[in-house]
């Protein structure tokens, strides 16, 4: 198999060294491994098995030789250092939001729509942690029995937001007696004004504000989802809420499918035929997906799968998968990996 | 007006507690006040203002001279014992399950359905704590604009389940590093076999399975919602889920009006028409309401209200508020006050 000389930027981050972690356990052919971060963290060192790597710092000469280039630095490092990656040759996964819905650029979960790497143009975006886990759960549901309608409300884990976030929180819990008193200056968005304790409390905020009284997080899950499914007569509301939960995200998702005469049996079937979605699902033993459980976890979970009382298309179900893995680095490998097996078909 | 003798039944628990200090904070015309609990709590004092009160045991005999008998120490007990307090003449209003769903049982938010304590035959039932904050909050829509649907995901707090589940996440938050290795007893149900961690998780059953793949919990929000709005044609969906806060449930709703036509404004305007229902929503500066700072209050806040994109008819918003005031202890309260204020007419 053909040897990738392989740059993450970003590689100091969360996400980051877990695209390195990725890359090594799913055994990806890297010729050579570039480590890219900014300027403060380059002379860092950072050891994987017997190997020791030196951060450089991302510069527009940084990518000679990249065949393909991770960034997960934020939305801004992609805007400034992407085009310089895609001409020296680089094809650039980036798991930003910068690109995701611009016209042409594909907006992949391979499970779901690997054909559309074959039109990149350079980059590939990899879709929003909510997202990804979203439609992997329910591409097999689309694909057998049509999917009309889709309303999503989030349980979201604080790694979303940051290693910052997780510290913030796990000083915040220490403080149980006077907890409205916590101090918060991260969530719920580092970069709006006011912040508010994340410990013993919910945000119904993920990212700032956008059109209409929606947040970005909310229109990004309206948004890609569409985008993903190529399908945009598909009606998507979402409303995004941050907890005090470490890793992981839940989603209690209500459907509508095209057709009114699937049974519940038949709904798990499909959701499960997709690789990398496990059914978690058995009222009779207490089986339904948690985070706690999933952190760390390459797959995709699925339970309380039930049928709506009123609607005969409508369905209930629960979605959990940990936001770091499949929901940003695990996604990001894979589409590198299809990308590889497509270009030497 | 008239002064009534009162009696507390599981006066040591929470809610109890709450019922009693709602007693006092609103000057409910109480005689002689009776707390009454379990034999074991029996004899031990409750001390309020310059007041000590001994509890005494709950018999079929401590209901004698007794006006209005608050219930509020399980199911059981009020199967047990309510009968006995309605042949002393008392009315019984009971905080738990055991007759809410019962033909000719009133099920009242003062707010919604006053006029259903007048049909009373001894027993008015208090409806769960998650129903009452959502049929308080929509009622102004429904009266002025119609709802003939609404999908609720819920995200309820740990005081819900008692003392014994605030205590226990107390202990596991402590254990932040190893957290999925945190023991559990209490949660999700105590009545269940299985009991996960609930710090730094999010647990997708509320009581136990019932039919379908529901659990009790949502089979009461369905149920309770449709005879409170005394309207069984509309069509109501829950998830239960249960997250690591002290106190106060949130409620993720979506609804779809009878109109096509109403406004964001307008339905804002209908939300907070209703006394104790308050507004904060206003995204530009981050306003929306949140369980920890609703804590220890009476009302009920809604926020994030916004059109649904596809439906015309379609909203969604966000209600908040602490569920052993308005949930529990305030609206028992309210329904002995508003049947004080009818029987007085």
């Amino acid at each position: 198999m053909r040897q990738m000389n392989v740059a993450v930027v970003g590689a100091t981050g969360a996400v980051g060294t877990m695209i390195i972690e990725k890359l090594i356990e799913r055994k990806f052919p890297v010729n050579k491994l570039k480590l890219l971060a900014s300027k403060r963290s380059a002379g860092s060192t950072i050891t994987i098995g017997n190997e020791t790597y030196t951060v450089e710092e991302t510069t527009d000469q940084a990518f000679e030789n990249i065949d393909i280039a991770f960034f997960s630095a934020g939305g801004s490092i992609t805007e400034r250092f992407s085009q310089a990656a895609i001409d020296a040759g680089a094809l650039v996964i980036d798991n930003t939001s910068a690109f995701r819905m611009t016209e042409g650029v594909p907006l992949v979960v391979p499970e779901v729509n690997p054909e559309k790497i074959r039109e990149h143009k350079g980059l590939i975006a990899n879709p929003n942690c909510s997202t990804i886990q979203m439609v992997a759960a329910l591409k097999g549901v689309k694909d057998q029995f049509g999917l009309n309608r889709l309303i999503v409300s989030t349980y979201q884990a604080v790694s979303g937001a940051g290693a910052d976030a997780i510290h913030e929180l796990e000083q915040q819990s220490k403080n149980f007696a006077n907890r409205a008193e916590n101090e918060a200056n991260i969530l719920p968005s580092g970069g709006d004004k006011k912040h508010y304790p994340i410990a013993y409390n919910v945000l119904p905020q993920i990212d700032v504000f956008g059109d209409d009284g929606y947040t970005l997080e909310e229109l990004k899950m309206m948004n890609e989802t569409q985008k993903i499914f190529d399908d945009y007569e598909m009606e998507v509301a979402a409303t995004c809420v941050r907890l005090p939960v470490v890793t992981g995200h839940s989603e209690s998702v209500y459907i509508e499918l095209d057709r009114d005469d699937v049974t519940v049996a038949e709904l798990q079937e499909a959701i499960q035929s997709v690789p990398g979605v496990v059914l978690e699902d058995d009222p009779a033993t207490q089986t339904y997906p948690m985070p706690l459980f999933a952190e760390g976890k390459d797959e995709v979970f699925v339970g309380r799968v039930r049928k709506d009382r009123d609607k005969k298309n409508g369905f209930h179900l629960w979605i959990v998968s940990d936001n770091l893995v499949k929901g940003a680095a695990l996604n990001s490998v894979q589409i590198a990996e299809t990308y590889l097996s497509q270009i030497e078909e």
